[in-house]
């Protein structure tokens, strides 16, 4: 005879908080090659926990960390969820900037405090215990839940797309689960389905073979920092569109239906500039504010940089200017594609008078899940039973390679279903995960897989 | 009975060189407090080694380093000649890379080897001993010498123009001559009978609190690397003609005779591009390079920065962006009025949605003497005189303000008559000055007071 789900997670609600603490003491700091001992011992305890309660459960060996990969298969007809997360941290410095121990977590003010809290094992362990919590209330549920835990997220993920790749089939999912951020103030419950990509170039301009006098060739040389700002201006007309010819060529609409579910969003533009000191909101024409931050694409110079900068003067006229460019990216965007015409652009607007070279940093692919989508539908559908709500549906226009990733090589929809709240401290001294938000984080985690089940 | 000048000159050779070699020997370095002693020592050497030769000398004092002021007054109603030159030197730092000690003149391939051999004590002392001796071998020429010789040109000639205006009367002159640069190459002599005057400005360009993520924000907010690309971009025409309104208004065009005279100036455009590295020499449409160079004035970045500019990738909206832009004025702009332009059009044409700020770094007048007047003519004989041959007449878009200050306070012409080569290695390790040049500087400047008496 089995506990229900409710009165479980209930009797449960001590040990989780203990087992959270115990995960928590570990400093599984990634950065530093001193504690490698420490983020193996991290992974360990996740595999073993998870083996505790009927996982298959493996460390996978990375030319790094190792992450955990734990499985555990209902019915092979049942649909497959997902859950990624990172057990590694953040390091904790500086430590005078903590009021505890950054490993030793210590409740206070109804929050624990400790490096990795919130980011990003209080959210993912709320997933282990939700999870198991479920299946020791109804065994039988028919979803299988397949858990890929990386101890390298604090360090870009290093190994990560090759670990995906290697075990394409053993991770093949119907929906991916990512709960690593942080909800809309409130705190209201937010799922985020959309997360825009990237292509971020530098463009180096070259005049001369060195800084000129500006007296002796003012009048008579080409001025790379002036052949710089040329070029920079003609990225964009004058309402704001973006002028790389075929740019917009492959952006897809959104929908009616979106566009309604964006005016439901609580979003406050003038709290939003108000918020960071902007005399206005421009941008693409014709498009709302929260269109164009969700799901159109954008242009932005991220840095400039030629000739003489220090206080004061100095008469030179700079032999070499450089800028940072990028875009982020929204179905069906190619970021390969638009790095090319943004390569091309560039290009063709120097004067010919210069020498132009482009460096391409980074590309990253959009990604998108269903609104109508099973995972968007789970994530909801549990979070309803939870909170009594429905959740915001929001897109970002933010960029996480590894999501992408999940959804271009295991074909499922992706859905952020953030549990922490945005003045969590991650990254800083301080860190917390309010406990109340860790204990509703198992029980939309045990609903998300009852969701599922239901189909 | 005195002895004829080229007789004396000859005699005096041997003497002169040890002279210098005396002067070149106090290390006269403005910018360092510990030398103050021997920067006063030097202007005594020339205070008193005037005063043996007839003039009435003294040390203008300052709230920094003396001034040396020399008069001979032969007849009020005959020409005046004001030279002008500085006895201080820059410090002979780094030490390691002279071959021999800067403060000890040493002979070598034909060139005296020390500190301040070119610039400036050689070139000023070369008019000290040509002086006089054409008032030894001819003591009535009907002309008016007199002498400023400063001793903190070094560190920006702090206290000149306090003290132009502070004995304007006593410095009154038809003619100023300044030697204190680089004849072109050959050695080929040279007059430069213009200067260009300057507006530096620092444009600084606002757009949020802080920098903002580009994920988070793109799409939504100004960007201040943009707008100050934009900005820039508009200061010029496609065609590289400055867009300031009025910027052009009082521009003087060049007379033909002028034009004329550029064309027989020997000047190579294909190896003024080629030392240079640039791939063309593009400027203000309809006018030739060397009227650019020298007679038009021109608009330069002369830096840039805003955002991230570290390696790789950043994907920040920079909040804040500066640029720094210059234009060389000819005449008859006045410096104060173009700011203002630039000032008032770098205003209008920022985007409503960031804040601009203008700082003004430097105005600086422009200096012109009359090709048909008596500097450049006496000039132009005493070096025909010596050298066989016509000088070269230039301009130049440099600018010395303390030659425009002669102009504008003594409405007297200047003229630049240059006795160093461009390898003298000034402010370098191994500066030098050409013995037959030093020579050859004490013949012309006592032609020249000849060639102004003759009127």
């Amino acid at each position: 005879m089995t506990t229900p789900l409710p009165r479980l997670l209930d009797e449960r609600r001590d040990a989780h908080l203990e087992q959270l603490f115990e995960f928590l003491r570990i400093p599984s700091v990634s950065t530093d090659p001193a504690h490698a001992g420490d983020v193996r011992r991290a992974a360990t305890f996740l595999r073993d926990d998870l083996a505790d309660h009927g996982f298959e459960a493996r460390l996978l060996e990375t030319d790094g960390h190792p992450a955990v990969l734990a499985k555990r298969t209902v019915d092979a007809d049942a649909p497959t969820v997902l859950i990624y997360g990172h057990y590694d941290v953040q390091p904790p410095e500086p430590l005078e900037g903590w009021d505890t121990d950054p490993f030793e977590p210590t409740v206070r003010d109804g929050a624990v405090y400790a490096r990795g809290a919130s980011d990003d094992k209080g959210q993912v362990f709320a997933h282990v215990k939700g999870v198991q919590a479920l299946f020791d209330a109804e065994p039988d549920t028919p979803v299988n839940v397949t858990f890929l835990i990386e101890g390298e997220e604090e360090v870009g993920s290093l190994h990560l797309a090759d670990a995906l790749e290697a075990h394409r089939d053993e991770l093949a999912a119907d929906v991916v689960v990512v709960s690593d951020g942080a909800m809309l103030a409130g705190p209201t419950p937010t799922l985020t389905y959309g997360l825009k990509g990237m292509a971020y170039l530098e463009v180096r301009v070259r005049s001369a073979a060195r800084d000129l006098h500006s007296g002796a060739y003012g009048g008579g040389v080409p001025n790379a920092a002036m052949a710089l700002a040329t070029l920079l201006a003609g990225l964009k007309d004058a309402d704001g569109r973006i002028t790389v010819p075929g740019f917009y060529d492959d952006v897809r609409e959104i929908s009616d239906a979106e566009r309604a579910r964006f005016a439901e969003v609580p979003f406050d533009a003038d709290a939003f500039a108000d918020g960071i000191g902007v005399k206005a909101t421009p941008g693409e024409p014709g498009r709302d504010l929260l269109e164009r931050l969700w799901a159109r694409p954008t242009l932005d110079v991220n840095g400039i940089g030629g000739g003489f900068q220090g206080d004061g003067s100095k008469t030179v006229i700079p032999a070499e200017a450089m800028a940072k460019v990028s875009s982020r990216l929204v179905p069906d965007q190619d970021p390969e594609r638009i790095a090319d015409l943004m390569e091309a652009h560039l290009r063709a607007l120097a004067p010919d008078d210069v020498e132009v070279d482009v460096i391409r940093h980074a590309t990253a692919p959009w990604a998108l899940a269903d609104l109508e989508g099973d995972a968007v539908g789970a994530a909801a559908e549990a979070i309803r039973r939870v909170d009594g709500r429905d959740p915001v549906f929001v897109r970002t226009g933010g960029t996480i390679p590894v999501v992408a990733a999940f959804q271009s090589l295991l074909g499922a929809d992706v859905v952020l279903l953030d549990m922490g709240l945005e003045d969590d401290r991650v990254h800083a001294p301080n860190e917390k995960f309010e406990v109340d938000l860790f204990h509703r984080g198992v029980h939309v985690s045990a609903e998300l897989l009852r969701a599922l089940a239901r189909g």
